[in-house]
């Protein structure tokens, strides 16, 4: 934000839980508006999120397929999972990546992140890619199914152009994944931790 | 959703409704695993919305930047908005472009769709290009702070490489906008409605 946003910048004057217990955490603030009028605001509180773009030494992407049920289909995507309290970002995507598609990765680099819904969550999605890839048996937690899928860029990038692709954070992901490949958005490598 | 994915499907069992009234519709259901286990599913009811890549005739695009509380920081984003009942996706995007941003467009394409929040809402956001733009002044409902943008694709992708384009949307149609303009994935152009 810069300093002259003072025309577009709300401020919080009160806060109020309206939904917790279950998954879900929905908090209501009010707030002033840039005029000095009163408005409120609804949102979910999220602890954030990693996505991960598993690179395979011979080019295909390890993608996964899951029923999602606010959707009511099965969905293709990147591995992701939410951070644990106090996870660093990469530390979360080597956990998620082992868990639901049994990989290990030996170098990572972070791409970017994301918003994916502005209007009424917090939640931020850290991109992350990883390479030196070893296959291992998944460690899904019980009432978890997930089918890891073995991919090539070029059959991705076709789903997607066809609309059979429509994860948003898989679709930020195969962004990267274009730039960088074609040199144009660089990618800084590390090792695992 | 292919007949072989019997292995992922939950099954719903019941719904209820745990917050209404407010911003926010949120449900919780009840489902079968595919194990024949139960468990909880909880996530929010959306009407979907419309996001528009609008092209000027010198190359540069429209955007918008908004407060977005949930973030408490301004976002850049392509214009868009929620679905109302029983509306065309199109017709959405023409009034959200009009509306926000003052522009109309003589031409509309259908690019793709995206699911931003599979695990929690059932939002999917339609994702559409317009040309052939004319200005004119914004309507901005009353309580509603935008400022319109305009900015050439390679600045947009640079602020993207640098993580200063964080809206998933916005992410999603500047990776349509790549795949458009380098003739990988067409779009089919129709007049406005």
């Amino acid at each position: 934000m810069s300093t002259d946003d003072a025309h577009l910048v709300e401020r919080t004057v009160a806060s109020e839980v309206r939904l917790t217990g279950g998954f879900l955490h929905v908090v209501r603030d009010t707030v002033l508006l840039p005029d000095g009028s009163e408005s409120t605001r609804e949102y979910v509180r999220h602890p954030g999120a990693v996505v991960v773009v598993p690179l395979l030494d011979d080019g295909r992407l390890v993608l996964e397929r899951q029923w999602r049920h606010p959707l009511q289909r099965v969905l293709l995507e990147f591995p992701a999972g939410k951070l644990e309290a106090g996870e660093p970002p990469q530390v979360c995507g080597q956990r998620e990546l082992l868990e639901e598609t049994g990989y290990s990765a030996r170098e990572w680099a972070h791409a970017g992140w994301l918003h994916n819904a502005c209007a009424y969550s917090n939640e931020g999605i850290d991109v992350w890619f990883a390479r030196g890839l070893t296959a291992g048996p998944a460690q899904l937690d019980v009432g978890e199914f997930v089918e890891t899928v073995l991919m090539h860029p070029a059959e991705l990038d076709a789903l997607a152009s066809r609309g059979e692709l429509t994860d948003a954070k898989t679709l930020v992901a195969l962004l990267w994944w274009h730039r960088w490949s074609c040199g144009a958005w660089p990618l800084q490598w590390q090792p695992a931790r």
